[in-house]
């Protein structure tokens, strides 16, 4: 096993979440990185051209307008979608009105799930899931991109409250369709549509928590921007469908890439792939010359998630840093 | 008395929160309202031109890079300033970390105060302060604008926590420069620089609190354009002082106005003035029927808050509808 030549205290700062350029061109220099440690469409919907709204705050009608656009996108009944300034804030608010004292957490998961339910048990499978009151996970789970079952979801919902993050599951619906007081459904819009730093999700429950939250929240829940592009971008049926097109293709060529680097890929979701490889460190580190921004985890040094490449120039700086891993 | 017209139910309405305008259309008809029933500029800072960043989270350096500015402008440590998605929000995410069991907040206030604490023992005078751990008030108080005396809070914060609400304080620093665990000061973005659909606001208080609240909301406390224009707009020294300038000069106009319809203003802030008047919901009703929204109150149908007219064409029109009010 090769040295990575990283010092202990620089790769934690990537171990907490994506998308940290900065810190990654402070700790190895380098310009023009290529961010491919976060799980986040690298094609955005486009918003030029569209007002935005500051001068106003949003109106009651305008954010259940975007409300009931997102509903129509997830499937769901808009009563119960809740327009939220991301789902990672969400659930903090979210998390005292369920009132849950036995919290179980689906691990390995998303930091924010502990962030809000900081006293859970951590389980490593949905069939760990006993005498709880309540379950966290995302499906399809973060790194490993899991989906867990529907009907053991159902089956679970029918004796503790169940908390699904489905922040990777764009463009697929879900179990939006089925969401209640006791299914809660996580959707994030910045992740499919490109848009991360708008700050837009949706909790989507049923009506009597719905009215909890959004009592909760405020009357202005959301920023005029994420109004008037969510509202915009879920009403655009045919740029949902070209990247979900998009997303495919290059998942399909990153995969390619992958394999031809002799790596396997342990998990997955549309947005990111997880490499499994014993020297995965010392592959961050490689990848951190080259300025490619990858996602290590804390206590795993045998994994790495990589994103999607935005198109030809990314997957040829990926594949030249691939070459020099294997030599 | 002339009867005003108005259905009490459509009243309501507008007796919650200013700004409601698509309401304002539907109940009277009209286009091209003019919209005088908050307490915002209505000159907004120039965002045109400026990268808003949606394609990316907000990285902790630019965050703590806004935290900086917007200290700088109020005159308070970075280490105690907090940004977040607007302060009504904020309200209710601290009001749990505060843990307090025998609140007492300002009345009239504004409703987010009694939202937040909905436990809270109103008091008219800050002097009927009295075995309480926590008070809440606006200081500019909203809707009669009446400041607080920085003695009696800091004596106050001695014995208790203190929030001073100073959304309406701008350009003035206020507390900030005091703030502490203890004294905590709230600051509005949106309404001094005239984009509220922004969201954005501050929690100014002590490194301990602030630690806190950070760790509470998260990575990802505000938007990426809420990042960018705030860094931008608090670094404009020149606009803040055109802006100040320009309130001054609006305020002093609206005066002459009501002054010269026989009104009397009972209360006042830089960004809106409160009228006493007998007639108050007549004085709302025929501003409706020239389509100027003003902010009528629940319970006060001697009074009625003009926020400022944006230049010549809306004191023309606002003075056409006082002739009427008066004939």
């Amino acid at each position: 096993m090769v040295d990575s030549g990283i010092d202990a205290g620089i790769l934690d700062t990537f171990c907490g979440h994506g998308g940290r350029v900065d810190a990654a061109r402070a700790a190895f220099g380098g310009a023009d990185w290529i961010d491919l440690s976060t799980g986040i469409a690298p094609w955005s919907w486009p918003v030029d051209g569209l007002s935005l709204g500051l001068e106003r705050l949003p109106e009651p009608g305008a954010i259940a307008a975007l409300e009931a656009c997102a509903a129509a996108a997830f499937g769901a009944d808009p009563a119960g979608v809740v327009a939220v300034p991301g789902t990672d804030l969400a659930m903090r608010v979210l998390a005292p009105l369920l009132g849950a004292r036995r919290a179980a957490v689906l691990a390995p998961g998303y930091a924010g799930h502990r962030a809000a339910w900081p006293d859970a048990v951590a389980v490593a499978d949905v069939g760990e899931v006993a005498d709880h009151d309540l379950f966290v996970l995302a499906s399809p789970a973060n790194p490993d991109g899991r989906v867990a079952d529907p009907a053991v979801l159902r089956g679970l919902a029918a004796r503790m409250m169940v908390v699904v993050d489905e922040a990777y599951a764009d463009p697929a619906v879900g179990l939006c369709g089925e969401a209640s007081d006791g299914l809660i459904v996580l959707r994030s819009f910045g992740k499919f549509y490109g848009l991360p730093g708008l700050r837009l999700g949706f909790v989507v429950t049923g009506p009597g928590l719905a009215g909890r939250l959004r009592a909760m929240l405020g009357d202005w829940p959301v920023s005029s921007p994420a109004v008037a592009i969510g509202t915009a971008a879920y009403g655009d049926g045919d740029w949902r469908a070209a990247q979900a097109g998009r997303i495919a293709e290059a998942g399909a060529q990153l995969d390619a890439v992958l394999d031809g680097a002799g790596l396997a890929v342990v998990g997955r979701a549309p947005l990111f792939r997880l490499v499994g490889c014993e020297r995965a460190i010392e592959l961050f580190a490689v990848f951190a010359r080259h300025a490619i921004l990858t996602r290590p985890f804390a206590g795993r040094p045998d994994r790495l998630r990589i994103g999607l490449p935005r198109g030809t120039v990314e997957q040829t700086r990926l594949a030249a840093a691939l070459a020099e891993f294997r030599t």
